[in-house]
């Protein structure tokens, strides 16, 4: 099998564990898989590009600095030039989420996805935003479109119900789905935070961005439940299809309450079909301690899937990390290649 | 592709539970995975045998009472026979654990995997006791050896190790892997019952067999450990290598105690690398509520997954049921289906 010639967008904290599980993980994938692999190209907004046809050496990568100071080969390539390059199989992508347009990220997968090449991005964005085109780009050109990161980061979450679970149907999913609101209510119980208080703890430990919307208004989890009905309900929902409303409205008293009843305010999301028909919701409910939901701690993240097969199966692992989240990029590297070369191991 | 010849031995709730379901899911698993199937034999020691190259109608087989008195074929062959058939391409197989010998299901094992057919069981003795033989006889005669229901019944655990986490170094694995012990030791905490009265009860809803030795002794613990340090760690232990005390030293007292202290005694196994080195051990354990297996409740199975790539995974389902073995084995076929025609789905 032939060496994999890989590009990677975007070199934060998510491309680079990307990048340093392919340098320690090299010898297992190719033992295990028969997978091997060069990076050939890599492209940052603050670091530059290189493009290398003889591979780049990773560990150089990613030490700091502008790429080009230390390494030899093509510079200033744009993002889409990377993604052009003939000798570029697989496009990794890891840029900001723009759920109102999509952002670059949208215009990177449109590119390489029609170019032919195997796309693999943990921007929720694309695929909440374009599920449909994407993956009938995807299916017209015959290559793997993977999105696993957007969802519970690198805890297995959509191989869990796509190959885990396969013939089952599924009455509902629900889950913690966004690990800062989390956080943060449980703050607010914990230790009697206010809202705004919680919130500055959780933009201090960098889970919530200095415009914390995304996560505290819903649209986080809204696009990463449309992502789960396209992919795993087979049902093209769009983010207006999501009854969605955030915790702002959650007091310290309301908190207190749910307490005071042996609840607990959690924001959940959940897809339940209710006579044939998808609900998709977002809020902050009020649940008790039978609900596998109310053990979700700090920003652990959590999904119940309820079957016709096996009853009610959870999932929970870690929902955000840039180790993690470049793992479900691996995860979806593997995948791939099950696909490419028929291989299921 | 080519219809399966699928074989049924054992028509228990686990054989009825995945004849119903192949039964229901004929429409989805042609239609996603292009899987057609006829059963051509069941064979059941009350029920006695019957087979029909043209395929037994299900609905019949699922009703009570002796097999050929309603349906036409060949009877009385025993369950070598209809191993032996040469039409028989799929074997599925669940009979009672005897985790001695390996008893009858260890003989059907080699017996089907050496004739180059494909062997689905949830019966743990024969992985449990004889892992390396029987995954060499399956590689020979390049077969599939399925147990995916040994491990929390149908809750998918194997697959998520192999499949969801690939290229994962696993530090520990931990788990409630007894449903039964878990039952009575929540009782005795709940409601305050001696372990006798726990037992009984446990009994009296069919949990615990008339001899309870295999749940309240750890034995049944001890074969799924030994399972996994074979198929996800790659580790050769035997029976012989697990740690394992039972829960019959555990009394009312203890359980009151550790409750007192805000913690909780749960009967858990774990599979640990210490300086390199395996650890199996199977036995009472008082752990307090931020350990995942803390809030695993009823007769609820769970493993927690430490990984080198994604943090701490944990999956949590049911741990046993017809329904739920019964689809263990489905799904068994449909990843040896994947094996088989070298698609990925």
């Amino acid at each position: 099998m032939e060496k994999l010639r890989l590009a990677m967008i975007g070199l934060g904290v998510v491309g680079s564990g990307l990048l340093r599980l392919l340098d320690e993980k090299r010898a297992v994938l190719e033992s295990d898989y028969g997978l091997t692999y060069d990076v050939v190209a890599v492209c940052d907004k603050m670091r530059g590009s290189i493009y290398d046809p003889e591979g780049l050496d990773l560990e150089t990568v990613l030490t700091e600095g502008p790429l080009s100071d230390k390494l030899k080969g093509t510079r200033d390539l744009t993002s889409f030039e990377v993604i052009d390059l003939p000798d570029v199989d697989v496009v990794f992508e890891a840029t900001p989420t723009n759920l109102k347009t999509g952002g670059v990220g949208l215009e990177h997968a449109r590119r390489a996805l029609s170019a032919g090449k195997h796309f693999i991005s943990t921007n929720k964005a694309p695929p909440a935003i374009a599920y449909k085109e994407l993956e009938s780009i995807a299916r017209e050109n015959e290559v793997y479109y993977g999105y696993e990161g957007t969802i519970l980061s690198g805890t297995p979450a959509i191989s869990l119900a796509l190959n885990g679970l396969p013939a089952s149907r599924f009455f509902s999913i629900r889950g913690i789905l966004n690990g800062t609101t989390n956080f943060m209510l449980e703050r607010m119980e914990t230790e009697g935070m206010e809202f705004d208080d919680a919130l500055a703890l959780a933009q201090e430990k960098g889970y919530a961005e200095s415009d914390p919307s995304s996560d505290i208004d819903g649209w986080d989890a809204c696009a990463k439940l449309v992502i789960m009905a396209n992919n795993i309900l087979k049902e093209p929902i769009t983010p207006e299809d999501v009854d969605m409303q955030g915790i702002r409205g959650v007091t310290l008293e309301d908190v207190k309450e749910a307490r005071k009843e042996g609840k607990r305010i959690k924001s959940v999301s959940s897809l339940v079909f209710d006579n044939g028909r998808l609900k998709a919701r977002v809020g902050p409910e009020k649940i008790d301690r039978t609900d596998p939901l109310y053990h979700v701690h700090d920003v652990t993240n959590a999904l119940v899937f309820e079957t016709d097969t096996t009853d009610t199966v959870t999932v929970m692992g870690p929902g955000a990390g840039g180790r993690s989240a470049g793992y479900a990029m691996l995860y979806d590297l593997v995948e791939m290649h099950r696909h490419r070369t028929r291989l299921y191991k």
